[in-house]
C-alpha cells in the first residue's frame, strides 16, 4: 500500500535524478485534514454566466478571497490555487475563444495543487444547436486541461442546469478543495434538487444521520465509514460474518455499530427490513462490498461468475429496491454505489466483475429517476487505482504500470473513494442524481 | 506508415523470439477485398430474442453457414468464424448467466478473426429495471471479452431499438465481415430506420448516389474516396486549392471529381449551395478534413486556437446546415464526421484540437434528430491510432506506445476508418444515427 516510487522522486536527491534522467515526478497529493480551510485560496473567478454571482455569494460565505480575475493578455505572476471559469454563457463556438484566452493567460499562474472548476450548460439544456456543441466542446478543452496542467492539478466541468444554480454549492465546494484531490477530468451533471434546500452545518453535514456502509471492515468501507463518521454521521457498518471481529473493531473505531450481514442471503431482505424496523430508518445507504473472482471467460467457473454477480450487483439492487420500496430511507436519502473503471472499460480477465460494475451503472442510472420521485438519490463512484491490500497483490510491475497510468501519475488511497462518496452523500448535493464520478486521477483508460 | 514490429513477430523467427522472452504477438489484420465472400463463416448463432429469426434470415440471404449453436457444456472442436448472440430477450440478471454459459463454452471454438457480436435491448428501451440494468451489464461483458479473446478477434455490442429490429442487416454485415477488422469493444444504438427500407445492391450500394468527402486529397480521406468509389458512388472530393495538384490525381484515381474549395472561406456556404445548384444534391458528405496544431494551451497562439476549430467544427456545422436547410441532400442522405478519440478523453498538448473533437460528438447528437425528420442520418467515427503521414511524424517511442495500447496491439489503416464511414453512410444504415463509433482497435484510451 505504499509507493516507494513516489516517496523517492520526493527525496531530494530522487527529484534531483529524476530530473536528470527524465523520469516522471509526480507530486504527493494534499489531502484534507480536519480543522483546515476547506476550499482553495486565493481563486481566480472568470467568465460571466448564470452562476457567477452565486460562485461569488460561496466564496464569501467560506471566506474565500476571489483573486482579481487576471487581465486576460497581462497574467499576473501572483500565484493562484483555483480559478472557476462560468461558461453556462457560452452560445456558439466563437465565444469559446473566451475559455482559450483565459486559460492561456493563467494557466501558469496556477500553483501546485491548484482546482480548476468550468461551470456550463448541459447540451441537453441548451436553447440551439449551436450552444449545445460549444457546451458540448467544454468536455474536450476540460479533460486535455486536466492532462496537460500537472503539478497535482485537477481540472472539472459541471454543467449546472437553469434553476440549479442554487444547488452548486455541496460540488463547488468538494471540487475546489482537497477532499477531491484524486479526482481530475470529470463531467457532472447537476439538475434541480431532489429535496429542497435544508440547512447545512457545513463543518458537520452528516450530525444526526445514519449511515449504513457494506464492507465496512476494511479497506476502502472503513475509510468510507471514517470520512462519514468525521463528518457527523451515526455509521452502522456492515460486513459478512466471517469478518466479525474486524468489523466490530472498525465500527468501534467510528462510534458506531457493527451488523454482520451476508449481503447475499436469501433473507437479506428481511433482515433488513427488520433491523429498520427496530433502529429506524437510513439517512445513507452505501453500495461498497465487492469482490473479485479474476479468471478468463474460458477457465472461468459459473460459480465464480455468479457470485461477483450476487455480490457486486444483484445485492445492491435488492437492497436499494427493499429501502425505496419501505420505509428504509428518510427523505434527503442518499444511496451510493460502487461501480469501477473494468464496468466502464472492461477489463481483461474481469468478464464478470466488469458485467457487474456496468451493471452498477445501469442501476444507477435506472433507479435515479424513481428515487428522486422520493426525494432520495443515487450514483455511483468508479475507482481507478487505489492502494488497497487488494491493489498490494498484484505483480510489481502491472501495479506500477496502473500507478502510473493517470494524469497524476500515482495511485489514490481509500479516503479519495471515501471523500467522493461524502460529496455524493451530503444532504447538499440533492441536486447529483444519476451519476457515475471517476476517482481515477484522469485514468488513462476508459471507453 | 509501415509497422515494421508487425512484419518482425510475424517472420517466422520472429514469432519464436517474442514467444520465448513474451513479447506481445500482434496478428495482422485480415481487411477486405473485393471480389471476397463478405460474413464470416461459419458462425454460431445463439440466444433467443426477438432478433433470432432476422438474424438467421440475414445468414441465409448472404449464403453464411450457421454453425450449430454448440451444447453448452460439450464444446465442439470445430473452429468458427464468428459468434452472434441475441441477448434482447435478457431481462434479469439471472439470465446473465446464459451469456456467460455460451462464452464460457465457445470461447476456444473462435478462430482467429473471428467476428462476435451480441444483440440487446438498450436500457433505455427496457420495460423495468432489471431488465434496464442487465442489458446495461453487456457493455461490461462486451468490452472485457473484446480486451481478452486476443488473436485479432472483434467483440462489439448493438442495442436494437424495438421496431428496429428490420434495420439490422448493414450493420450486421459490417460487424460479421472483414470490414470492421480494426473495430472492436464498440456499443451502438440501432433505432428504426429514418428513411424505410430501400431496395438494396449489396455489391455496389452506392450506385446512383453521389458523395462528397472533404480532405479527399490524401490519407484518410483519399481512402474514404476510394472506398464510396470502389462501392459505386460518384466521388466529389474537395480539398484546399493549395492540395490542387494531388486532389486532381486522387479524384481522377477514384473517377471522381476535383473541387477545390476552402471550407473556412467566408463564402464557402454560398460556393456549396452554387454548386448543389448546378451539379445537383448529394446522398451523402464526410466531413473528414481535419488540422492539428498541438502546443500546450499556455503557448498555444490564439490563432492555432482558432484555425483548428474553424476547420474540425465551425465549419462542417456551416456547411451541415446549408445542406439540410437548402436542397443540398436527399432524403436517405447521411452526414458523417470525423471525431477523435482526442475529442473523447482529451489530450495533452491537442486543447485545440479535442474542443474541436469534442464539439463534433455534439453536432452529431445535436444535429441527429433535426436531420432524422428529413430522413438523413448524421454520425461519427472517432478514429485511434491510424497509420498515415500524420502519425509517421511522431517520434518513434511514442508511435510505439500509440500503435500497441489497443486490443489488436496494431495501429489501424486509413483504409479501416472508410469502410467504418461506408457503414454509416450506406443507404441501408438509416437506423443508425447520432452514433459515435470509435476506430481504435479497442484503445485502452478513453473516458
Amino acid at each position: 500500500m505504499s509507493d516507494s516510487y513516489l516517496s523517492f522522486v520526493n527525496s531530494s536527491w530522487g527529484r534531483r535524478l529524476a530530473q536528470t534522467i527524465g523520469l516522471p515526478q509526480p507530486l504527493p497529493l494534499q489531502r484534507h485534514r480536519s480543522g483546515q480551510q476547506g476550499l482553495a485560496n486565493p481563486v481566480i473567478i472568470a467568465g460571466a454566466g448564470r452562476l457567477a454571482d452565486e460562485v461569488r455569494r460561496i466564496f464569501k460565505a467560506t471566506d474565500t478571497v476571489p483573486a482579481q480575475a487576471a487581465t486576460l493578455k497581462a497574467p499576473s505572476t501572483v500565484k493562484v490555487q483555483g480559478a472557476v471559469f462560468d461558461a453556462s454563457a457560452v452560445v456558439d463556438l466563437k465565444q469559446l475563444d473566451e475559455l482559450y484566452e483565459f486559460f492561456h493567460a493563467n494557466a501558469r499562474r496556477l500553483g501546485q495543487h491548484a482546482r480548476v472548476v468550468v461551470l456550463g450548460t448541459a447540451p441537453e439544456h441548451c436553447q440551439d444547436l449551436p450552444q449545445a456543441i460549444a457546451q458540448r466542446a467544454l468536455e474536450g478543452l476540460v479533460r486535455s486541461l486536466a492532462k496537460e496542467l500537472r503539478r497535482a492539478i485537477t481540472v472539472q466541468l459541471i454543467y449546472v442546469a437553469p434553476g440549479a444554480e442554487q444547488d452548486l454549492e455541496s460540488s463547488l465546494r468538494f471540487f475546489l478543495s482537497r477532499r477531491s484531490a484524486y479526482v481530475s477530468g470529470q463531467v457532472v451533471r447537476l439538475e434541480k434538487s431532489v429535496d429542497g434546500a435544508p440547512s447545512i452545518d457545513w463543518g458537520k453535514p452528516f450530525s444526526g444521520r445514519r449511515a449504513l456502509v457494506t464492507g465496512a471492515s476494511r479497506g476502502i468501507g472503513l475509510a468510507i465509514a471514517q470520512v462519514l463518521a468525521r463528518d457527523g454521521a451515526q455509521v452502522v457498518c456492515v460486513d459478512v460474518p466471517q469478518a466479525l471481529s474486524s468489523l466490530e473493531q472498525a465500527a468501534s473505531s467510528v462510534g458506531g455499530h457493527a451488523w454482520a450481514l451476508d449481503i447475499t442471503a436469501a433473507d437479506a431482505v428481511q433482515q433488513l427490513q427488520a433491523y429498520v424496523a427496530e433502529h429506524g430508518a437510513f439517512d445513507v445507504v452505501v453500495h461498497n462490498a465487492g469482490i473479485t473472482r479474476d479468471k478468463t471467460i474460458a477457465k472461468m467457473t459459473e460459480a465464480a461468475w455468479r457470485s461477483v454477480l450476487a455480490v457486486n450487483l444483484q445485492a445492491p439492487l435488492q437492497l436499494s429496491d427493499a429501502l425505496l420500496q419501505g420505509q428504509g430511507l428518510n427523505a434527503g436519502g442518499r444511496i451510493v454505489c460502487v461501480s469501477s473503471i473494468s464496468g466502464i472499460a472492461g477489463n481483461l480477465g474481469q468478464s464478470n466483475y466488469a458485467t457487474s460494475k456496468a451493471g452498477v451503472i445501469g442501476l444507477v442510472q435506472g433507479l435515479a429517476p424513481v428515487a428522486a420521485a422520493r426525494q432520495v438519490t443515487v450514483n455511483a463512484v468508479a475507482p481507478g487505482f487505489i492502494e488497497t491490500q487488494m491493489t498490494a497483490k498484484i505483480p510489481l510491475m502491472i501495479r506500477e504500470a496502473g500507478r502510473r497510468m493517470n494524469s497524476l501519475s500515482q495511485g489514490g488511497q481509500p479516503i479519495d473513494v471515501a471523500e467522493t462518496i461524502a460529496w455524493l452523500a451530503h444532504p447538499a448535493s440533492g441536486g447529483v442524481n444519476g451519476q457515475v464520478v471517476r476517482v481515477c486521477g484522469q485514468s488513462l483508460l476508459g471507453a
